[in-house]
This record gives C-alpha cells, sequence and structure tokens, in this order.
C-alpha cells in the first residue's frame, strides 16, 4: 500500500468510530505495524547520532500491587545449592502486562469475534490470530517521538496533574508536538510522556497501595476527535508511562462514548500497537537538554506462540 | 580505559588461565559489555543499510524438554472469560534460560564466591552483583559479526556435524572469519551459526526426546587458545545456537581443562556475555546472499531486579 | 499436664489479653493441638455410628476472587499428549488459604519476633518453628461440636444476617451449644456454622465480585469475653464458614480492643487453631435431621515444610 | 449391588484382562470406592482402640529429583514484609503426584477414549469424569490392612531388595497376608510396605540423584493372577511405598504383558485406587510391636474441580 487513507475515508466500524480492517488484507495479524518497513526503519537508525541508550522498561514488578490489578508481581526464584558456583532462575506468575509492557492485538476488541481485522474468539485462544509473536517475528523499530505532554502542559500554563486524571486531547497532543518542534511521519512511535510514572516511584508505600483498585493518571482523552488525530498521522504505535495510556477513571457510558474504551477503537478497529507503564522520564529529560525530540526505537517483544502481552524490552537509541 | 591487555598481559586467575577481575573497577557488573560504548553503537546503527530486521529469538517452549533439561518449558494460560472481548496472559514455570537467551555474569564462576569480578555468593543471591538488570539498563546494542561455521567448515572440506560433538577451535573460527571477509574490532558480538538449531528443528520427535539429558552440540574447543583468541579480539559478547555455546560432551577431567568449563572462563574470568539457543539461521541465509556479514544487534534482555539470565530478546538489522 | 489454667488464671500478654505460652513446653509448636490426645481421639471415633463422611471442603478456587483477596484462584494444567492414554496435573499460584483452609501457629502473632510460644520472625521463615507441619505429623482428629449460629439466632429471632457483619458474642455461642444440646469438652474443634459460606456460593457473580476487597461477614465478636469463653472449653480448634472466623469488617481501634484482631490472640497468645472458608452446610442440615450435633473429625493438612497455611482436608464422621 | 461378581466372571476387556465396567452404573466415576459403604466405615471406625496416629504422607518435595521424574517439587515462598507480624504462602508447580498420593480413575487407561467406565479423553480434560473431586466429596475411609511385605519375605528366607526391583506375586501376598494374621474384608485399602520409602530416605544425595529416570523399585509382580487376586478380595484401594506400585522396571513387552502395565487394569478397567509413595514405616513398625495390621484408615484428597491427582493426606488411626 503506497498510502492509509484519512480517518474520514474509513468504513464506519459496527460499534462506532470507524475501521481499518482488511487494509493490510484479510490475513493480516501486525495492525499498523506494517507501517514499519525496512525503508523507514533504516531511515530511523539514522537518527543514531551519539549511541546513546535509552532502556524505557521499568524493573519487573516495580509497579504492582497498585497499577497492576488482579495481575501481581513475579514470584521469582534464584535457584542454586549452597558452596556451588551455578545459579539459575525461574519465575512464576509473571504477567507480561504487570509492567512496562506491551498490548498485542489479541487483547481486546468490540466484541469476542470482533477482534482486529475481523479474528474471533477462538482464533485469539488459539494462537493463530494478532498475538504477540506476531509482531517478535517482524521486529518493532522505527523513528520515535517523544511529546512531552507534562512539560508541556506546564510550560504553557495549562491545568495537568500527572497524578491525577488529567485528560489529554488533540490541543494537548499540538501543544506538545510543536514544543517538541516536530512534524509526525506515517510509522512513528509516539512516545507520551505525561509524567505519570516519574510520578508514581516517588510516592510512599501508602499512596501507592490506595491506588490498588483506584488508579487514577492522566491520558489521552475519550473522544473521537483523538482516534482521528492519531489515525491521520498515521502512527503505529503509541507508548505512554501511564497504566492504559488513555486518561482514568472517565465516562465510559454510552453516551458519552459510543465506541467504549479508547483501546476499542485503536486496538480492536485500527490496529494500532499500545505500549503501558513504559519508562520515559530519562529519556524526556536528555530530550530537555539537547532539544531532540525524534530518536531511533527498538522493541524486542517475547516470541510468545500465542501470547497477548509482553514485556515492552525497549529501548530508545539517541 | 582506553585499550584493553592482551591476554598475554592478564594476571593468572586462581582456578587456572587468566582474569580480567578489576579492569573496569572494583565495582563493575557489566563486564565486557563496558565495550559496547556509546561511539561504538553510533559507528554499528550504521551498517543498518536495507532497514531488515531479523528475529534472533526461538520461540519459547521450542526447545524443551530435549534442550531444557531441568528447566522445562514455560507453561502459559491465556485468562479469558467466554464471551467478553478481553484477553490477558501469564506464564509459570518460566525459566528464563530455557530458550534464545543470555547467560548473566550471576550465572556461573570458579567458586561460590569467586564470581566475575570478585562478587560473592551472598552478593548474587541478594541481586546486587553481576546480575541481569545490570545489562537492562545499560543496553546491549552493536556491532554483530556473524561467523558462518557450518558454512565454512563444509565447503573447506573439514569434518562437522551439526547435530554431534564437532569441536570449533581456533583454526574454524578463523576459518569462518575469512570467509566471511571480517576483521573484528573492540565491543563486537560474535554470532556463532554452528547450524545446531537449524538441524534441532527438524528432527523428528523421536530423536529431540532422546537428546534428554544426553545433548551433544558443537561448539567451542576447550582450550586455552580458544579463550585467548576471544579475549584478544575483545569481543563483547558471544552467541551461539547452541545450547552451550562450548562444545559438548567433552572431557571435562582436570588433567584435559584446568579450568574446567569455557564458561567458568569465559563468564567468570572475563566477563563476557554469553548467549545460547540464538536462531541465527535467517540471518546467515542471508548474509550468504548479500555477502555482508556485519550488522547492527540490538538486545533488550528482561529489566529483571536479581535476574540471572534473560530470553534473548535480540534482533539482528541490516 | 492433666489441666489446663482458667483464663484468669493466664499470665497477661504484653501486647493485651493473656498468654498461653509455654504451657505445654518452652519447644511446643502443635499449641492447643496437644490437646488432641490418643485417649481422647478414641473416645471421638466412637461417635460414629452410621458411618456418613461428610466432606468439609469447598471445592478449590470457588471463592475467588471475592474471598481470597491477592491470593488468587490456583492455576490448573492437566498434562496430557492428545491420543496418549494418560493424564498428569500440577498447579500455580496454588495459595493454600484462598479456599477452605487452617491458619498454622506462624500465620499471624502480636509481632514479630512474637509469635505463638516465643517464636520468632527468623523460626518462622526458616520453617522451624509453627509451622504447619507439625500439625500435618502429630495428626488433627478429635471430637467436633457444630454450633448452629444461624439457625439458632433466627429461631430465636436475633437479628441475624449470614450475609452481613453479625457479631456472635458470648450469649450467641451459648444460644447455638443449647440448642444443640451438647457440652464441650476439652480438646473439642468447634465448627462455627455462621451460614455465609451457604449464603455466598448462592449469589449471582456481580455480587460475589461486589466483596472484593469489601468482605462482610458474620463472626466472633471482638471481646476478650469471647476469647475467656474460648479458653475456658479448652478447645482445640475453631473452625467456621466465613472468611475469617472473626466479625467483618469491625472496629480495630486500640481503644475497642487492645489486642486488635481476635486472631492475635486466639492464634498469637493461646495457640488454638483457626479454620475458615468451611464448607459446614451439610453436616449442619444433617445436624438438624438427626439431632446430633458431635461427632468425630479428622482433618489432614498438607505435610508441607514451612508451610503456613493449609487446605483443610476435613471430613466429619457421624 | 449386594455382592461383586468373581473375576473369571467379568467379561473380558478389550485391551487384555478383564473389565468391572458399568458394576457401579455406567455414570459411576468413584470405581472400586464405592465399597466404602457408610457400614463398612462405622465398622472400621470402631478399629481404633488406642487413639494412635500415623501420618501417611511424606513431606512435600521429600522425594525430588529422583522419584518425581519430570514433575519436580514445588516451589514454596512465604509471603511476608519484614517487621510485621503476619505471615503467608504460595505454591508453584505443585505437581499433585510428586509426593505421596492418590492417581484418581482419570489418570490412565488403556487408550484414550477408554478410561474408566468408558470415560473419554474430551471427558477427562473437561474435568467431568473420574477426576479426584469425586473421591474428595464421597470421602476416602474405612479398615486398612498393612501387608509388610519386606519384613514377611525377609523372615520367610526368599531373595529380597527393597532398593531393588523384586517382583511381588501373589504368594509374597499370601504370605504377608498369613503374617499379618488377617482375612481380608471386601472395600479395604491394602497397605503394601515393601520397604521401598524407608530404604530410599537413608540413601545418601548422590545414590538418589543417580536414580533419576532409572528407578528401580520392588511392586507388584506383572501378572493375571495377581490382578485378579487383587479384584477377588474385593480391595477398594492399594497403596504403596513405591513410586508405582508395580514393580520396575519390567518387561512390558506385548508378548509379556497383553495388557501392559497394571496400571492400566487396577485403575483403568478395575476403577481400584491406587497410592503411591505413601510413608508405611512408622505403621509398619508399630504392627510389629502390637501383632495388629488392621486399621481405620482416613484421607481427604483435596478437593480439586478436575484434577488428576492428589496428596494422599492419608492417616491411619489404631
Amino acid at each position: 500500500m503506497t498510502e492509509l487513507p484519512d480517518y474520514a475515508d474509513l468504513p464506519p466500524a459496527p460499534g462506532g468510530g470507524r475501521s481499518a480492517w482488511g487494509l493490510f488484507g484479510a490475513e493480516d495479524n501486525l495492525g499498523l505495524v506494517n507501517l514499519m518497513t525496512p525503508q523507514r526503519i533504516a531511515a530511523a537508525a539514522r537518527l543514531v547520532r551519539r549511541g546513546q541508550v535509552f532502556c524505557l522498561d521499568m524493573p519487573l514488578g516495580s509497579v504492582s500491587p497498585a497499577l497492576a490489578t488482579f495481575r501481581g508481581a513475579p514470584r521469582h526464584q534464584v535457584l542454586h545449592q549452597r558452596g556451588t558456583a551455578g545459579f539459575d532462575d525461574v519465575y512464576d506468575n509473571f504477567y507480561p502486562q504487570a509492567s512496562s509492557q506491551w498490548d498485542s492485538l489479541a487483547h481486546i476488541g468490540y466484541a469476542p469475534d470482533q477482534m482486529y481485522n475481523g479474528a474471533t474468539e477462538q482464533e485469539v485462544l488459539a494462537g493463530t490470530r494478532n498475538t504477540i509473536d506476531h509482531w517478535a517475528r517482524h521486529g518493532l523499530a522505527g523513528r520515535a517521538v517523544l511529546l512531552d505532554v507534562e512539560r508541556a502542559m506546564r510550560e504553557a500554563g495549562w491545568p495537568y496533574d500527572p497524578g491525577g486524571s488529567s485528560a489529554i486531547g488533540v490541543d494537548g497532543l499540538e501543544l506538545a508536538r510543536r514544543q517538541a518542534g516536530v512534524e509526525f511521519a506515517a510509522g512513528d512511535v509516539i512516545l507520551l510522556h505525561t509524567g505519570f510514572a516519574g510520578w508514581y516511584v516517588q510516592q510512599p508505600g501508602r499512596v501507592k497501595n490506595r491506588l490498588h483498585g483506584n488508579v487514577a493518571a492522566p491520558g489521552l482523552e475519550h473522544t473521537e476527535a483523538v482516534c482521528e488525530y492519531l489515525w491521520n498521522i498515521h502512527a503505529a504505535a503509541i507508548a505512554s508511562d501511564t497504566y492504559g495510556v488513555e486518561v482514568f477513571p472517565a465516562d465510559f457510558s454510552r453516551q458519552a462514548h459510543p465506541f467504549g474504551f479508547l483501546h476499542n477503537m485503536l486496538i480492536g478497529q485500527f490496529g494500532m500497537a499500545l505500549g503501558e507503564l513504559w519508562w520515559l522520564s530519562d529519556l524526556a529529560s536528555d530530550c530537555v537538554a539537547d532539544g531532540i525530540y525524534e530518536m531511533f526505537l527498538v522493541s524486542v517483544p517475547l516470541n510468545a506462540p500465542g501470547g497477548i502481552g509482553s514485556p515492552a524490552n525497549a529501548v530508545a537509541i539517541k
């Protein structure tokens, strides 16, 4: 495909909003990751200038229990016989979505048999459609653009709370984009720095525990305008430092949002890769320092057959 | 440090061979990954020409039980309530070393209190020294060089069996290097393609099962000459498509090998990163096709506090 | 010991209430289970008349997630290769306290170093003191007495809600005892039928889910009078069909209850065995039918070295 | 049913031997546990004289790795926040058959769709037929008879090795029965004391490790005569202190044994409960001392929906 249609030209989705099903073929399991083409990857690699690597994964287990909800932290055991020189390890209760992570296209949809590109509940359970291994085999690499929403909001004097439920609409995204001095290009990974994770790790234990089952976090506004914006810039992925990319809590009534969570539309209809709980603070500081908000991004999800999610395993290289 | 000493100038190790302890400071936990400097990473990124990404991880669980020995395959459950549109997943019995993986510097040493750079059993168990999270935070990226030993051996007419215990000595390594037409540079990741994994996946179940507890695989010869060679080229890491990098089985008697397994020397004394069970077949085929044996490598191990091993999460980009 | 002292003759406990430490020797790890002597067991076996066995364990996982709180249900996998005639199974995330269960004397105390009989945090973690295997090796068997509090309350016209937080004081216990027509004897296991579990399993999913983190359940009143009563009848154990034996929620302020939860006193000071989430409904119905409220009880906890809790594995035989 | 037919009157089984399918109805999932009737249980309870309880479970994990083969020991974690007075625990990799245990009737059959009483592979996987919860709900209790084969063999001067593969035929069983001075009765649980477990726990680590994948153990001879004998005494169950009840290794060729393992016949055709790795040493010593080889047995398997096996959770009471 040479060019993606505009949002206005997409057919309507049954559950509300618009649908990108079929754009990459009826059998496609990659979604907008298809936009990560060799040409774009090669161009993005040329963004590496200093060779500085930023690890974008928070430590495993570091957000539990407050943010991991039912998932809990992994249980890790080092296997070692005292007095010997060998060590091994094993994890149980390893929820790949319990820390910095990707939602695969098998994570959520409008309805059990309306997963991205028409995949069915049965196909997802069988591990044949939309699962994380499709991205692992394709490889996730390309240009990333950091939108430092927290800083942009603060500098513009807009009301904003990194530990609260501030909604980021199209104006907020544009504000951060202009501050970054970048234009978007097809296939980009948007790194949405809200400041939430940086705020979270500094909270005392009692505040973290209070968040359990009651998380509030800034994030994308639940409007079709936001979906339209993200589609029209032809981003391949959007990853944030919050646990859900979209603002929480919010009015999820049918009246307010006929298509439900943004997740439903972005993942289920667009086939967009959503990253959550990424660690963007260090990268954001560096962008302030050198004024460069674009970088090469490489993420290597687990090659897990039938997997629903994966640790992000992501680095930004500038 | 501007330059590493030659092998001959290293002090002797108590358990035999020579020791690199202290070269990067008494508190170092990275070992030769220190050679992955920003300058080298930036230079390696310029090796990306076509933007082709090669996934170097075999699917999770794909080598069990034959090669995973006691580790077993991960148990994966998709969490889903029939009729809903959400899916989640969780792993138990997740041995990070049961498929394509890195051994951290906490994996093995000469003796429990002689782990790399003098780390003690207690420090490894406490997760404070040498563990995989140190590499995750630093980032593993740089130039990789593929040594296609299988093809070089075959073309040279040397006796060689990818499913047997063929030892690869300095002459074999040099043969493959010359065939690749490359010179090594400090900080390189050597990708040792023996053909073992490609052979393994084509075996019928009964052959795979017969390997359980009886693995034979080609790999590095157990000689100090091989250690000296690997040190003197100042490689940061060596990753192979076998389950142990070194040849198995072999004569591990004290007479034959005063320093025991190569693992002990390479990991415990040199601080070299060892990768195992990597999937190199597709990359090797591509190298034959375009004649280019150097590439940009990015690996993002799990940011796992106190972790001993990790899935490789590695891609080569040409 | 020929006879236990009265509550009034026990020494005061540092944290409030009174302490039974040392009554069975400084090294004792059994607590009041010591009262299950061969003589009493032999006498209790003679209560078996019809040979009717009642299973007192709810199905594993049946109370999750509403009551199991952080514990979650076990994950069960049947291991089976299609087309073969052999089946095996394995559990992960197996919390022994997530369904019908025993709290061992290692579960809770007044303070980390004031566990029952003076056991320390270090000893509990090392698995040497108070853990469940001590009871497994001794064997739990003896006379049980069912107190059908739910029925007694209803028949007496007292206000009572099996799905609410009705407190059961000494008067309620006596009411149920008189209705049962029994006298207590040293070493008895009291089966406290509140009706909670029977109420719970009949609730629709939405009610069960609403209980998550908000459980209300009837149970023992938080008063020293209740502790005194339980001590003076010299019960070895008390098991109820609620998730905590004691009423929830309650006023746990220092003013109201200087010794905190009843758990602290009963387990930590008395060394009394507490059973939770037992299935008593069928047994209670049978007691109504035949008018016999005493029976032989056998429970076989897991022989788990260092274990904190265990499935109840309990049967009543009439 | 008033009386079971003799072996000679059973219909032939398709895979060899004879079949008891249908004797307890087409929908039966209990097998010979049906013989544990209230009348028999009440009578067996009267065998309790001294009130002495014998724990028949070895500690969890105590036979791994040598005997647990692929199953491995459970991984146990005590959950505890330093400085607090509460402790909890959780198990992963919990194979219910890795220590003292019961095989349910869902464990093995002649063929995937010829499980006990005609249950199919699909029904076993769905957890609806033959699984361990059926026994848990019914309750396992009754008269047990200890056959001290080890002692009988030794005293009779027959060649016998508790750590070797001595086959126990009908003559050996009769020898031990006569020595015990007992007659069998319908519904009995036979406790087959071979001495294996007692031998095993005294071996040094290197001997235990050598057993891994190479277990030799005494046990029932693989002959139809043994099956006929066990059927005709109308035992409900047979539990031994070995890992497989039947002798290992043995000639499993079609010529020698048309019906394969004894397991196939006893579990799959008879519906007999098989217990393995039980701890019978202390009980056997007591039988020598008091000359009484019959006792009351209570076992409470996990109430595990769809479970294949369970810890034995068994006690003998004399």
